[in-house]
């Protein structure tokens, strides 16, 4: 799968006075992953390839399809075969249990999403906003000021294919005390990067995950503090802007939202009680 | 529409010692627009209010539902009305032309879209690969390389609500020959700001788009070569990196496809033989 993630290419590179060099470039890569609930299609994703499972298992906790890791049976990649029969690695396979929550009947998304997109497929923006099966509550956690502005220096170290490519989002997940990241996922879309840790998480069975913190390396669209809050993080950062949207559904979820995280300093646009300053 | 582009909100500060600042702040807008044709819903996409005929007439084109403006008889925003019996300017209505080429039946996307995304809801990856009606032929034009790498610094002229918000991507038409930006937009969704910008030389009659640079703030995401693809415009430019199938996209297609251009040079990915050095 690492041949997929980091593709190599051939480019030309130009200034105003013409072409200066021609060698060899690395691209990030992007494949549809089309995904299978009991044998029926529940949608398509463009992803980068890699770490797949934890991808579907974050989605489907974003669907509200499952809300824990026994909800899935059995997750394998039978069923995506080329034309020469060998496996593509594109198609995964999931099994619900019986007790799964979903999906509810006509909530099949049957679509094909791009790599930037999270929310896709769904009929109406009354069925992104899912309840919760992890609510966030306040105030927990309380987060030092100085913890937050460290989280994208410490998300940066993690992005090896960013490194390479140049092309790519990350998301990781931080314990609010302090530490190392607990896991950090890239993908080019910033959803799956979200979805990739989360799914880490539950596949761990560590949700709620009410201690931890979100940071992503892009804007935060309101359909990233939705998959926070169906996953209990109380604080979403982000190293760019959020949206008039991420803001008010952050606020009405419980989510911390956190914007322009760069270069020691953040806006904090919801919920601002869980950060402490160190005089406090 | 203007106050719903931009809209105020409250912020606080923090650096690693704690607060440092409160005060009011601007935030990009971003609602959903739904999108009616003949009555029928047809999709759903998270935007930033603003040309919403644009938009929409971008979209369709892209989806292969029309491919003239004539095919659309009318838009309005007719049905949009919230519980108060107020107009909310997030419904489109289209009557289509009998002899529109789209959609075809079961292509109806009746799905909810992200803002940074541009090809959900359609049903598998064959289907967002539309021939075009206005295919892109080699070698039409040459552009040199000087006016391939001044467009980001063009771009970032018009991008007036990034300017606010920190928070928009931004597309623009420019002509290959020189000369301002024919149309530029802006829009939380990088792929409705490129629906923006066509949709806007839709309306006028000027497809195929054939001595046209589309130049992009973002990275070059497959779907967004497939939409230049559409109306025709040969050479696609970002700011940030291009995916690997962005680039063979672009190869099949016959889309010049070019990255990280900034700060004076580009990487060209695929055709590069439309651009010229002054020496040659």
């Amino acid at each position: 799968m690492a041949a997929r993630r980091i593709v190599p290419a051939r480019v030309r590179s130009f200034d105003a006075h013409g072409e200066v060099s021609a060698g060899p470039d690395r691209l990030a890569g992007e494949e549809p992953l089309e995904i299978r609930l009991d044998g029926e299609q529940f949608t398509v994703t463009m992803r980068t390839p890699g770490d797949d499972f934890e991808l579907v298992a974050g989605l489907l906790l974003s669907e509200a399809v499952i809300t824990r890791i026994s909800h899935v049976v059995k997750m394998d990649y039978r069923s995506g075969v080329d034309q020469d029969g060998h496996r593509t690695y594109n198609v995964v396979d999931v099994r619900l249990a019986p007790d799964a929550p979903g999906p509810r009947r006509g909530a099949q998304r049957q679509v094909f999403t791009s790599s930037s997109c999270g929310v896709c497929g769904t009929p109406s923006l009354d069925s992104v906003l899912k309840p919760s099966a992890y609510p966030v509550a306040l105030p927990h956690p309380l987060v030092s000021a100085a913890r937050v502005v460290s989280l994208p220096d410490e998300l940066r170290r993690h992005q090896r294919v960013f490194d390479a490519t140049g092309g790519v989002h990350a998301a990781a997940l931080f314990p609010a005390s302090g530490g190392d990241a607990l896991v950090a996922r890239e993908d080019v879309g910033r959803h799956n990067a979200v979805d990739k840790v989360i799914g880490w998480a539950l596949q761990r069975e560590l949700l709620p995950l009410h201690d931890v913190l979100l940071q992503v390396s892009a804007r935060a669209s309101f359909e990233l503090v939705g998959k926070a809050a169906m996953a209990g993080i109380p604080v979403l950062s982000a190293v760019s802007a959020p949206s008039a949207l991420a803001v008010s559904h952050g606020r009405e979820r419980g989510v911390t939202v956190i914007g322009f995280n760069r270069r020691g300093t953040c806006n904090v646009y919801t919920h601002p009680g869980r950060i402490s300053s160190p005089e406090a």
